[in-house]
């Protein structure tokens, strides 16, 4: 049985595979997280329109399922324009910004998100709030060698940290793709998110943070019965 | 034979060394780089004052001579505060900011030194410019992943950059203690240190930047027959 939220994802996912093969991209960005998952998982419907396609995956996870899908899967550091990008998210305010990096990724999703032509995220229904920060923390990543400066200094600025443990298959903290550490930052209440991501940049030792602001130029998000698409106005 | 540089960069070490002992720091934090190694060279002669000192070091190179002059070093992961920080610069102008990294070090030496309570750096005086940018590109540490796609963003952005090159040993790229490659990217002839600093933070995949502003409490600059000492006023 699916669930209301799983039937949202694949309805979102399937919105955005409609769309990437309208955009015919050469070089296509991939998250990582549950609802990309969903999406990895319909490519194999398009293998034709999708075999000259070079994937490009925020995650060793997402690079290894779509290279066992038969894909071409390349990397980023040798690949510098990325056509279209699509990921999920964790939560999505009104002014499509959002808070990323549940998956520990935020980094990689990040740095594709900002080589990309244009970027899609597509998130079911439960991800959309009316503040960020309602349900999350904010992953921020740290180099290993700085955490503990960077702990004492976000305590220092008054906020909420915590390292981020594995739950299971290591013991002790997280380690990233791109082997940080994540530390969750509870935010204020009431935070301008664009100030904050500048506030937590500056922090040496800081490598990225999950806040993405003015990222995303298409927001699909999935309903059990339908979907909806924000866009934003390029000015 | 020593060169007037040569005497320059001990005298500058020698005050440094002076300083500190005076500051009596229960956690020292040291640089990396040939003026750094003068310094390092001289804590023998004061093995009684400083053998209860705990060494943080910002490269591995540093922490291994320090250890093998018989001090304790420890790493800067599990000591969030340092009480002083003595470090070298590549470049450093009349508002003592400076350009750091000529070494591969200036994620580390960012963190240490912002983890530092009291930070001195020492310098010959052929460090002193009237423009940072002078004589140095300004080191930026990459994560690898993240290499084409800063690379691209820095020349639209319209800088000369280069990815720096191990001149022997190892072939290729040039990888940091922390794992980074480096772009050295020049600046234009008149540019806002601040400014500029947070236009290269703000690119995902920058890790840190050589530029230093505002850091430096106090500059010991050395020459052939003197030593300057400039102090930030504390505001």
């Amino acid at each position: 049985m699916f669930s209301d939220v799983d039937i949202a994802k694949q309805k979102a996912a399937e919105e955005a595979l409609k769309r990437v093969l309208s955009l015919k991209p050469r070089i296509l960005g991939v998250g990582t997280g549950s609802t990309v998952d969903v999406f990895i998982d319909m490519l194999p419907r398009f293998e034709k329109e999708l075999r000259n396609v070079t994937f490009v995956c925020v995650s060793l996870y997402s690079a290894y399922r779509v290279a066992q899908k038969g894909f071409n899967v390349s990397q980023l550091s040798v690949v510098s324009e990325v056509d279209v990008y699509v990921d999920g998210a964790d939560e999505i305010d009104s002014n499509m910004n959002m808070i990323k990096g549940g998956g520990g990724a935020s980094t990689l999703e990040k740095i594709v998100a900002y080589a990309s032509r244009y970027k899609i995220f597509i998130v079911d229904y439960t991800k959309l709030v009316k503040r960020l920060g309602e349900k999350h923390s904010i992953p921020v990543e740290v180099l290993p060698e700085a955490l503990n400066v960077v702990y004492k200094k976000l305590k220092e600025l008054g906020f909420e940290v915590s390292i981020r443990m594995v739950k299971s298959g290591k013991y002790g903290f997280v380690v990233s793709d791109t082997r940080g550490v994540i530390l969750d930052v509870k935010p204020s209440t009431d935070f301008d998110p664009k100030e904050l991501e500048l506030i937590l940049k500056r922090i040496p030792g800081v490598v990225e943070t999950g806040l993405f602001v003015d990222m995303a130029d298409e927001i699909i998000v999935g309903y059990p019965d339908r979907v909806e698409v924000l866009r934003r106005i390029k000015t």
